[in-house]
């Protein structure tokens, strides 16, 4: 490859994220290493995410949040797929890309749809009841109630004793709470789940509901690791989902012959 | 680990693609040894798409579109991941991988916003110039059309011409090229783009829109693949896209001490 | 975002694949409009990796091979989890993306590793024979042949007869198929797979091992995104990999109460 | 799609991670509902990988090397390549999962290569000065020491005084911080570097070389998912790494005529 010649710096990027000197690294202007063992792990992702630090009792609440979302088993996708990579040869980064890659819309994104349902409510102009009983017309699920698997999410409790506490303490407002358990009592008995619960977190601390998806990325991303390297660890080798004689059902054509003349496209 | 006991099977992912059994492979229903070496590439791609082969003239029109969109340079941001992550020292796939992420809605979904457009203007009541006129009031861009970089995209004239013979011979209707043509003559002089001609060709031979993105992504990791086998091959390491001092221009609070007071959230 | 101003350029990537100009584009030198129409897709293929474009005879060698990869079904890891990641929310091509992750050194590294072995042997003081013996004693699993579920891979004989006619012809020299039937034949009765079929025509072709890897991920893409777009249409969502109460053998820890006291770290 | 008759379970995924029955997750045996809002996001990342709780000691440790190692802005091929997908329409976890997927072996891999040299040095039969002699000879760089940007990593300093004051409190036995620091005598000027502190941290507190890797990807993914979200905020659209105009250096051959003759493959 030439030499290149560089006459003059090209600014592409705009950020207010960190800034970097020879020898000096500031996150939201706070030089790294007065944060490095001063500040928490939650206090440095909200410090990033949001612009400033966050109170002790802040940092609490969205840390119990973080710690609830870890992990739920390979019966969700991302665990699977990520657990299917480390059998394929990849670097535990890529097996854990692969698992992050799937939380989506709808695998990912029921925190991020509950807390924009919590703020319809509360922007409502209708008493929260009726708001509630407008929405349900709306709307066939109700994100952030319910679980395919679990009737009453074990996390639920918890999280939603340490909201009660925060308001208790003057930390959040309970705004949020409150519409989430009416919409809860609307619905019994459907409980909340782990993303509604945790909607009902991020809500109270002021996150926007699209970072919502982001902050269960990060959670849901030790779950992922973990079982990648677990996985890894066992030394299987090229491991699909499942056995494969077992695996597809055929529902296509039967068998046939590409000389018995081949049809055109209908 | 320990031995696993499988007592029946469970299917679970149906499939009409392709059928497996212990050494035979057939795609919709053809024995995989049929198809070697007697069908083309293209045709291989649309039988498992669609579910039928196509005529030869059908299989052209497809090749054409498939190689027209294999690269554009590493201005791409698909491009230029792909050969920042050859760098990184991942494998071939994964830089592929990670190229072909990036041909989301913004970045690879313009040909199917142009099928969709031509779609709703071919169901449309109103006669075509009208139709394009409401249309135009009620959409910003017109996808498929202009170029941030060519004044006329040298991919237009080929291909709307091969659709042209295309028609003449009778393989298409060519209803979708007089309704782009007519909408690229209202809005002269802006030319019709590779995103918008793909759309005729693949609206003509009857794939859905959704279908253009996933087509655009099978061109698409040709050029990704040359890319970032061509800077694997050059042996550069941990290259980010631009040289590092001239990077970020920030915008970030100026300096700061931790110690100052941490300033709660506002 | 504040006005950019953009003083020279940079050049940071230095290519040979393409060359763009506001109102060209040219692949390898050829002007892009002289390819379309004019060059089926695995010339296009060969061209942007090679540099030059191949004779009709090679192309349909090449264009065998990637016929003969395109699927296997829902027990390949790469088309489960693209199957997975189409239930999930996410679009198509992050679906493929997804697929395409997996297709590393143990999922999709064999087509490379028969490659090395086959030019290991050819390179070889020994006469083949004996070259093989050493090999054997070396290496554990001979790549590129045997299979975990075809006794005979339905693939390996179209393939391995479409490499003999072009020997006949001419268009290859054979050495690589005289070296891989001479294993076969070695390790009778164990036969040669599509990662062994395929790795003698990339070899008689003239392509370096690693690009073996691209271009199965190239063929496999096919099957990757047919799979993705069937799962999507099929409407499911959220789908793990196996019902949920079937899904893991639990190995860990019985219950235990945090508050019995946290045992350090051995 | 037709109905499921599931007749049996069958044991695929084998973890000793989580335990999941309905109304019930417990992380390593742990019920979730004891470790929500009782244990830190560190406390829980160790729980998964380690199996055990770690002491508060041990998780301070663990949570100084996660923080310090968040963020390096958009030079990181990892972050700008986030950032562009960000612009590409793709979800939030689509662009963590980009950038994740560039932590490969040269980007991310530096903490795992440190702590390798560091146990081969501890296992070396020869004096730690000879010891560190013979593995330069045998070593073009060593990982964990010097930077391309900074003089001095400033993240150093502050991860090494973290570490030397656990050595004094009896929570780790300083063994590798003692060989880490030879090393750097050996090779002053070059000082150590983030990967090289975090590799100390990492081994003194019993993790393997490559959970590094992983624990790095868990710190690095706040800084992805920060720049992701911060481009995506500010509107911006398929945005390459650097202005279109600027980009790639031409190499290729002149440009030149399909039709004087294709010259097949030299």
């Amino acid at each position: 490859m030439t030499a290149r010649n560089m006459i003059t710096a090209t600014q592409w990027w705009q950020t207010a994220l960190v800034r970097i000197q020879p020898g000096e690294i500031a996150l939201r202007g706070y030089p790294i290493e007065q944060l490095i063992g001063e500040i928490s792990f939650p206090q440095a992702i909200w410090l990033l995410l949001r612009g400033e630090l966050p109170t002790p009792a802040q940092a609490k609440l969205l840390e119990a949040a973080l710690v609830a979302a870890v992990d739920h088993g390979p019966q969700a996708p991302s665990i699977a797929a990520a657990r299917m990579a480390a059998t394929c040869g990849v670097g535990l980064n890529n097996a854990v890309a692969t698992g992050v890659n799937l939380l989506g819309d709808v695998h990912g994104g029921a925190g991020q749809q509950a807390m924009s349902m919590l703020r319809d409510l509360r922007d409502s102009d209708l008493p929260l009841p009726k708001a509630i009983e407008e929405y349900r017309r709306w709307h066939r699920f109700l994100p952030g109630f319910g679980h395919r698997f679990h009737p009453r999410d074990p996390r639920r409790d918890p999280l939603l004793r340490l909201v009660a506490e925060a308001v208790e303490e003057g930390v959040v407002s309970g705004e949020y709470l409150v519409i989430a358990l009416e919409v809860e009592h609307a619905i019994a008995p459907v409980p909340m789940n782990i993303d509604g619960a945790t909607a009902v977190i991020y809500a109270e601390l002021g996150f926007p509901p699209e970072l919502a998806r982001g902050l269960f990325v990060l959670s849901r991303s030790v779950g992922i690791l973990a079982h990648a390297w677990e996985e890894q660890q066992s030394g299987a080798r090229i491991k699909g989902p499942i056995p494969r004689p077992l695996l597809a059902d055929y529902t296509g054509p039967a068998l046939r012959d590409l000389h018995d003349g081949r049809k055109p496209q209908p």
